[in-house]
């Protein structure tokens, strides 16, 4: 539990100071977003709840609208509502008996400046009950406009992570994330897909753990030249237009649908936190 | 059924004159928005079911930044989560067996344009099933800078409508919109309050018509004249600034707690119908 919760704080580390380097590469050097970093806690509500984190945050960049790369270590008991957003394919029979859980992430969601270059979601966690424990995550790409090279290179860069782990395995993280990340009233997909797992419980621990950190540095690679290639293209107001409505549809489903959302508002986490992912501007025109 | 839909339609179109004059008198000739009226349906699934209304909309006005007054008649078969979030306070033993029903009612949400200007809720409705029929509804203000005399005039005009259905309902109907326009993750209200009541059924249908009839007028003479006091005031960026984090804070309630939102897509209304409430533009800073 320990090693993965570092591995998640060192990731965070690794991450930031990319997304720095970006947008010095890019802005005025007054101008360049800096990531701030603010530690959030859990609402203790019980003896022996707690937790908290370390939330960073970069805004208003000449590259990075608003980002938050959050990270997290949360212990405490499951109420029954939690208990129903815990999982996402398992019954976890005996969860009432011993409602005790422990978990540990990774949870980032960049909304960019310029409409050409797409948002992202990446997140990856460690989750542990008397019963089980296993690893969970993903990543999906959202684009407002979409360009066909873009979301190619995207999943080629996952599915070559995905086959190191195991052969299969990218077309059923894939699949799953289609299904997930599905507007449902809209009944349309919120962006282009990507990755996405849970109860990820091969009975190899180390073997298991080794995807998740490989996935945590695939991301990178996955979107990071996806974003120099944009970022330098003009856009016009209509673009921008395109772009804020589309986030709106973003807000939508975190708010209606999320599980992670859901969990974090469920067990007390802070607010602001939680909902670091919704965009610095959306409309619903 | 036929008198309740027909004066929720009939009151669409007495507040949508109200609004075009309120747009008129502000507005220069070109830039007055007139409401445009767009017929929505429900997607039928089943035999039986089905229904439809009409969206009112105005957009981009020079008092109306985006307001939506809707109207629908929905009726069918209840699917079992709609059936959790269709009543707040009765259980409907036998829904089950004959889970028929039918509601019709007027809903209206106004982002203004003035951020000096609150924004408003106000709904009514009318539920039948055949264990039982009511009526509900509510009206509340949402200042993103509140004027003490504003919420006075607001609530007073609240309670000299309720005051003429019954002594002390009025008392019950504010609290109840204390506690239902909450923001429960944030531990704050939504706005001012207002009135809310649901499962309305007295015994007495037309006493209990009459009233609802009776606040769909009293709505607009508790909120038209702040309009005509604040939309000339003078506002700064720091004021629209403000007024835009409120209304993320409104969209995190409307999609994560409202219970019309949720019922409205559970049963599959047009989405764009449901989510008109959300406001044109909203921050997440």
């Amino acid at each position: 539990m320990q090693q993965a919760s570092s591995w998640f704080f060192e990731l965070q580390k690794i991450i930031c100071d990319r997304f720095e380097q970006v947008e010095r590469a890019h802005a005025d050097s007054e101008s360049a977003a800096a990531s701030k970093k603010t530690r959030t806690t859990r609402r203790a509500g019980l003896e022996g709840e707690g937790g908290g984190g370390i939330m960073a945050k970069f805004k208003q960049g000449a590259v990075f609208e608003k980002a938050g790369v959050n990270c997290s270590e949360v212990f405490g008991i499951l109420g029954e509502k939690a208990q129903g957003s815990l999982s996402s394919s398992k019954e976890l029979p005996g969860l009432e008996q011993d409602p005790r859980f422990w978990a540990a992430g990774i949870s980032l969601v960049c909304h960019m400046r310029n409409p050409l270059v797409p948002a992202v979601h990446m997140n990856t966690r460690m989750f542990w009950t008397p019963i089980r424990c296993w690893f969970g995550g993903g990543t999906d790409l959202n684009p407002a406009i979409e360009f066909a090279e873009d979301t190619e290179h995207f999943h080629a860069v996952l599915k070559g992570c995905c086959d190191r782990y195991s052969p299969g395995f990218h077309q059923s993280c894939k699949e799953w994330a289609d299904r997930y990340f599905f507007i449902r009233h809209r009944n349309r997909p919120r962006g282009v897909g990507g990755v996405f797992f849970d109860d990820l419980n091969s009975g190899d621990w180390e073997r298991d753990f080794a995807f998740v950190k490989s996935l945590g540095i695939a991301f990178l690679d996955s979107w990071l030249p996806i974003v120099e290639r944009r970022q330098t293209m003009a856009w016009t107001d209509s673009h921008r237009e395109t772009q804020l409505a589309h986030r709106g549809a973003y807000v939508e489903f975190n708010l209606i649908q999320d599980r992670g959302t859901r969990f974090g508002l469920e067990t007390g986490h802070d607010p602001d936190a939680v909902l670091m992912s919704l965009p610095p501007l959306a409309s619903w025109p």
